[in-house]
This record gives structure tokens, sequence and C-alpha cells, in this order.
């Protein structure tokens, strides 16, 4: 069977650190064909420059048309407005797709303007990227063994789902169908909810009271926990408010259980300090343990 | 000047990971002789087997009357009650330490003893040691560049201190100093804190709701926040029940900041939530520029 990847002509909308990752995979795997596009011309220049992609171009009009496949790798609201506004030049029969970490709001406002226009729409979501961003965060190896999540709906043609689905394996990432509003309240609490905790932790811990010391006392724990608080604020404002409902779900999830260790530590009820701390310990190594399993990592 | 290592006889008591990296540390460094005191035999037999210790016992009395320093690197309860046990072998002008994560409690409680018995404490805190227990994840280097708070109280001898900041100098950690109380509100508030909010985290995200969409949904993000979560449990009980007003504060402090963070969501102001994580990154991304530099680290 001939590589989806190698007979596809692909645009990539946006050279950030998902975008640029992707085109340097592509690239890696021989595709046919890497276009990209960008609000900056210099971003372009260097890519070009550096074989990240073959050309690109500020107008999108001079690249939608020409590609089988588009992946929009924008922030979230940009992805709304970029397909609102460029949306005559999306090539009829072509698939699009993006990588935000929010489905319900991309697939009910993207999909039935480019169904319309006779263009397949189908989200992904892939589960990789760091606290970095920008061009020079990209690496060929990001989505290697990760999970994303693909969210179409019912009414979706299950070829136009096969294709992305191929695409993303030979990529080298394990696609999940998922439904857009089911992920979403999934990635709320494994990964949203997570950012904020950590924020809150941070501004906790280095934000008030003995900074100072507590500055000497953070170490290796201190950290990882708090790695993630460093990610792009503007991008993580902007994915809370697209997916509030959840996260404010999540975040109530969370409240109730730290209001249960901190009844605990009230109480000096030690036994259940140590039964908060056991469960949480075996979910973990357990989740890890998988975790670790896929993707070919020391547990 | 001789290295006060390499004249120094020294037991370590309690061969898990932080007892075990010393004494390999200690070996490393051409220590006089390393000896340890262990409940098991059979930790001990391994340790002199691989060359971790010269020589070692389960009966204190055959090891503390003849060393010139002792490590007392058990949990905190264990070293409150072996100091009040094995008292009387303790060597008159010899100096104790210990590794506990909580200083208050451990100063109070065996200092005043060890000094009626002539013999010196001084508390230290090493910032070192992971997710992970015992002699097998012992390595020489766990204290290298780490901060070891040194938490004298004002009637000590300067000598004392002096000898114990020179120790863990020549074993490659940075020793600061530090009021007791001041350490455990700063340890709190960054490590002890920590480990709450991450055991939380855990329990919302992988013990309730769509634990299967949410097990797929955590990634890298996750794998970071959630790494002490997997910690021993007993020894963290041990430190949340000796630590506990310290902690019960930093978990005001961190449930005010929560709450702030779930009040901007809930009134939908963007630039709130915005601010709120941009206050985050920046006392994140000043944190860690001084961490990395001080441990020669990337940042």
């Amino acid at each position: 069977m001939p590589s989806i990847v190698n007979t596809s002509r692909v645009a990539i909308v946006g050279l950030g650190q998902l975008g640029t990752s992707l085109a340097l995979r592509l690239k890696e795997l021989g595709a046919r064909e890497v276009l990209a596009v960008s609000r900056r011309d210099d971003s372009l220049r260097t890519a070009v420059e550096r074989g990240v992609i073959d050309a690109g171009s500020t107008e999108a009009a001079d690249i939608l048309p020409v590609v089988d496949v588009v992946f929009l790798c924008l922030p979230l609201t940009a992805t709304l407005s970029f397909v609102q506004e460029q949306l005559p030049h999306f090539r009829f029969g072509g698939l699009v797709t993006d990588v935000g970490s929010v489905k319900g709001a991309i697939v009910r406002g993207v999909r039935p303007l480019l169904q319309q226009h006779g263009t397949w729409f189908v989200g992904s979501h892939p589960m990789a990227g760091s606290e970095k961003s920008g061009m020079e965060c990209g690496r060929a190896d990001l989505y290697q063994n990760a999970v994303v999540f693909l969210t179409p709906t019912p009414e979706d043609e299950p070829d136009a789902i096969e294709l992305l689905a191929t695409f993303w394996r030979e990529i080298g990432a394990m696609p999940i169908e998922l439904d857009a509003d089911r992920h979403d309240l999934a990635c709320a609490h494994s990964s949203h909810l997570a950012h904020l905790v950590a924020a809150a932790l941070v501004r906790a811990v280095l934000g008030q009271g003995d900074v100072t010391a507590n500055q000497q006392a953070c170490a290796g724990g201190f950290r990882d926990v708090s790695r993630i608080a460093a990610s792009n604020t503007d991008m993580w404002t902007d994915i809370c408010r697209h997916n509030r409902p959840a996260l404010q779900q999540a975040l109530a999830a969370f409240q109730q259980e730290l209001t249960a260790a901190g009844q605990a530590l009230d109480a000096q009820d030690w036994p259940a300090v140590a039964a908060f701390l056991a469960s949480a310990k075996a979910q973990r190594d357990d989740w890890f343990t998988g975790y670790a399993k896929a993707r070919g990592t020391p547990a």
C-alpha cells in the first residue's frame, strides 16, 4: 500500500512547536510536499532555509487550494477565525484537521463551515508538546508513541477518518477515536486542571509568604510538579476559555479531594491521610506502568 | 587541610535511598570507614557484598560507640524512637545528624537527649531523593549540587555546625543554615504541600469520573505533575504528621489561590485568568533559572 504521507501534499498552518514538529517528521518520512502558512514571513524563510518545509506563504490563498491535507496548528481562537476568514480557499474534497486541546468548540465552530464548502474536517488532538513554545522547540520525534485523539462526529465519512488515522500512524502516533465532549472532559481533568493546579501551587509557594526560604527549598519534586506552569499564558487562557464548563467540573472534583485531605489533616486522622496517599500512589503506579509500556520507556 | 570525610569514621543508620546514596558517595570519596546499622541483616549483607559499606550490624551498640559521625537516615518517627532507644550507645563528643524532611520535631525531640548525653546534634535536610525508595535506588551522585538545610539552634557549638557543613560540602552538596521552624514552613510549601496536591490531582483524574478516557488523556504534563504522588505512603504520612501546622498553613495558601482561579473562571474574566497564569509562569521561570544555574543544568 502506498504511504499516505508520501503521496499527499500537506499544508501546515502555524509554525509553533506542534506545526514545526509535524513538518520535521513529514520531511523525515519523505513527504511529497510540505507547505506552510504563517503570519510571519521570517518564520517561513527560516523554515525553508532549514529544510523544515518546502515552501510557504503568508497568504493562505497561495497554499490551501493546492494541498490534499491541511493541519491547523494554531491556538484555538486563531483556528476558529482562520477557517472563517480563509474558507473560500480550502480545497473542495480536501481533508482538514487541527491539533487543538479543546475539540467541542472547534468541531462545532469549524466543521459545519468546511462541510458546507465541500471540505472534510475531523478534529485531532495530539497529546504532545511541552511547556516551551515556538519553532525552536520543534522536534521530529515529538509525536512518536503519543496518543492522538480523533474526534469525528457520527456524520463524518469513515474514509476521511481512516485517512487521518493512517496519517497519524505513519507519523508514529497512536490515534484513538473519542467523542469530542468526552474528550474535552477527559482533557479538562488530565491536562487543563493540571495546568491550573500547577499555576496555583507556584503562586502559593513563590508568590507569597517566605519566598526566599521557599525558593531554596524547591527541589526536584517541585521542579516537576511546576513545569507546566511555565507554559504559554495566552494559549492556556484560550484553552480555559474554550473548555470552561468541563474545567469547572474537573476543578470541583479536585477541590473535593483536597478538602478531604485537609479534613483528615485537621482531624489528625493519620490512617485516613495514609489511605488518601496510598490510593493516589496505586492509581498513579497503575497508570504509569501502562503509559511507559505503550511508549517503550522504562517504568 | 585534611579531608573530614577521609579522616572520619561514619555510621549510617538506615539503608534506604538516602542512606545508601550517602554510603556510596563516602566510599567513592575514600572515606576512612563507612559502617551501617539496619534492622535487616540481608540489607547489611548485600551492602557489604556490593562495597556500599565496610561493615554493619543490626545492633546499634556494635556501631555507634566506635564512630565519629552518625547520619540517621530513617523516617521521622523511627529517628525519634531510635535516638530514645539507643541513647546510651552514642559516643561522647561525637556528632549526630539526620536527613529528615521535618526539622522542628526532630531538633526538639532528639537534640536535648543527645546534648545531655554529651553528643552533638545538628539537623540536616538534603533536598534530594525521588519518588522511589530503598537501597536499589541509591546513587553516589544523589546529593551533587543539592541544597542541604542545616538547622542549628543558637545554642549549638559553631565548630559542630562547621564540621557538618564541611562534610556536606565535601559530599558535593550546598549546605544552607536555616532556623528549624522557618525550614519547616518553607518545606511545607515547596515539598509537603506539593505532595498532597499531586495526590489529590491523581485521585481527581484517575480515581473518579471517566477513568478510561482520563487515563488515555494523561501525557507528559500529567506524568510530571503526578510523579511525586508515587512516593512512599508511610514516609509521607509521617511527614504530614510531624509538620501538620505548617502544612495546614501551606494548604490554606494554596486553596486561596485555587479559589481565586476558580472565581476568575466562573466570572469568565479572561484577563484575570491570563494574569493568574502569567504571574505563575514568571515566578516559575525566575526560580528555575536560578535552580538550573546552581546545578549546572540547562535552563
